[in-house]
């Protein structure tokens, strides 16, 4: 399997994000990627290569122009009005507030087009966004040039991202982009399975209306857990979309035996769905280990999973997402990647 | 004229807001309304009393219940969740996201009851917003025991909060359920006047379809300021309260003598409307030194704003809002009552 990896991840460096009340250190930070990189070196997986750049039109075949263009220049305008420092929002749209004006000033701006506090914009924001979607979109050509898969190893993540909205860490929904791209080349339908510990809310948002592509996603109940406001099981489509959104929310202490059977109703529905494609957004923080999420899968379950999505036996690109336990993250994404190849 | 002030004020005492994408001490300080109280005593303006307590049930008829719950009980499943620190929500209701689940952690309903990052609920966050309650509740009873005037000096301030919101130091709206108080007791039309610098968005939606209730603000653009999706010209209310919501926005720079025209503008609507009774929402940050904000007005004028709401010649009650000129406040604030009373 070819992996696509951009050095270029490093630019997205955030001092600090809001969590539990203060600012911490980030968790969406380079070693994840780094981590990730080294061990598939070390076990000799694949070759590693640098995505192609695509430019901004796959883009916005998924995200709004005005969105776009205001990721792009945030960053200037937030060191002249405020200095050098990580570009945090302030306030957001509350009941009986609207989004008909997008706000002139910069911290108008941040809040409009955000959805929490613990998404800093840095100076190397935009240049790292655009080479994780320039990774996925890479993953996509190898799939479209007949590869059964592909890994875009993507840093900083994608599927919190909305068509106009970044937060969860994420700017561009490298998923959707790289979905977006395999329509385009051809395949007719498509399916994102998400099984990052947190709900896809960008995915979903983005897929909503569309019943070209399914978006299925196993996550922590929102009722409990970030994003708080999206993923429950009622929530099924609209329009054209209506029945090709599947949500299976699972409860805080989740472990391999109930998750592998909810991994099955997801691959049944995903099949029954007949794609010609598979894109899946992969975070590992599901992992027992974990220090924001509470799942408790080990790390040969990933083994189990990789194998599991083998079995639903459609071409796959596999998309990093989340996972902060830096540590043993090499070993749980490796792992997924291997179980899928071994099967 | 009788003021109402409770030392239970200082026990809304935060450490820190985001602002500027960093956290910095609370702009919103018991200090202000110490100001504000020792510079009516110094020039023996009024008597100063402690409010009558008022329970609940006035608060019931502004705001959700489950709210009302929500903000008595938060700090007590913070402290369990994340230990003794203020607490500060993290994520807020995107696009593509809804409110029709209230979630189960702290986490998730601090995002779902709030709409930014600088307003930390802490160990008397509670007792500090009911007692600022207490305060316009007693002075409304003022006004419908046939006082001329009366003023609470309420902290924390209130006009941000809404039905079932809290954000932008508010947690209950003061002026609004001192409105409420004022019908229910007798009045068949209130005016609320919203003076801050700020858009009072929470007075707005609690009164949007009210046709009872006047409200008009003069305030910062939105496009510009904070709170930056309400508060613009096109806003004017919904069904029964259609045409009973004037916004006057004004940009950054304004002076008193563009801020004069506005303000008469303000007054022949609330003559227009005919009502029994004014509610001013008194905020002092127009003040050409106010650190957050960006209109030019000087101490003296504060004494002409006093003046000018005489002149519409209601019954009005001053609850305090904004105004973070600290050092300054008390001779600001002080002005705009006397300027009032020496009509
Ligand atoms: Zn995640
Ligand atoms: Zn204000």
């Amino acid at each position: 399997m070819i992996v696509f990896y951009s050095e270029e991840h490093r630019l997205q460096s955030g001092r600090s994000e809001l969590n539990d009340g203060q600012l911490v250190p980030c968790y969406e930070k380079p070693a994840r990627a780094d981590i990730v990189r080294n061990r598939l070196d070390a076990i000799g997986f694949g070759s590693v290569r640098a995505p192609e750049p695509h430019g901004l039109t796959p883009l916005e075949r998924v995200h709004d122009v005005g969105y776009l263009a205001f990721l792009q220049n945030a960053w200037g305008e937030w060191v002249q009005e405020h200095g050098d420092w990580d570009a945090l929002p302030l306030n957001w749209v509350a009941p009986g507030m609207h989004r008909r004006v997008v706000p002139r000033s910069i911290d108008g701006r941040l809040g409009y087009y955000s959805f929490d506090a613990g998404t800093p914009i840095t100076a190397g924001t935009w240049r790292a966004a655009t080479s994780a979607a320039d990774s996925a979109l890479s993953g996509a050509d190898r799939i479209r040039a007949g590869d059964r898969s592909a890994f875009a190893l993507c840093r900083p993540p994608g599927h919190h991202a909305g068509k106009a909205f970044y937060g969860g860490y994420c700017f561009l929904n490298n998923a959707a982009i790289a979905a977006q791209s395999l329509r385009d080349g051809g395949a007719a339908r498509v399916a994102v399975l998400d099984v990052d510990y947190h709900h896809g809310n960008g995915t979903q948002e983005i897929l909503w209306e569309r019943g070209d592509a399914l978006f299925v996603s196993l996550h922590a109940d929102p009722v409990d857990e970030f994003p708080y406001f999206s993923g429950h099981a009622d929530e099924t489509g609209a329009g054209a979309g209506e029945g090709a959104n599947l949500n299976l929310p699972l409860p805080w202490g989740t472990d391999w035996a109930a998750y592998a059977e909810t991994l099955d109703v997801a691959a049944r529905r995903i099949r029954a769905f007949a794609p010609d494609v598979l894109v899946v957004s992969l975070g590992a923080d599901t992992y027992g280990g974990d220090p924001i999420s509470r799942f408790r899968l080990l790390s040969e379950d990933f083994l189990r999973m990789g194998a599991a999505i083998a079995g639903i036996g459609l071409p796959t690109l596999f998309v990093m997402e989340g996972g902060y336990a830096v540590d043993d993250l090499g070993v749980n994404v490796a792992n997924v990647l291997t179980g899928f190849e071994d099967s």
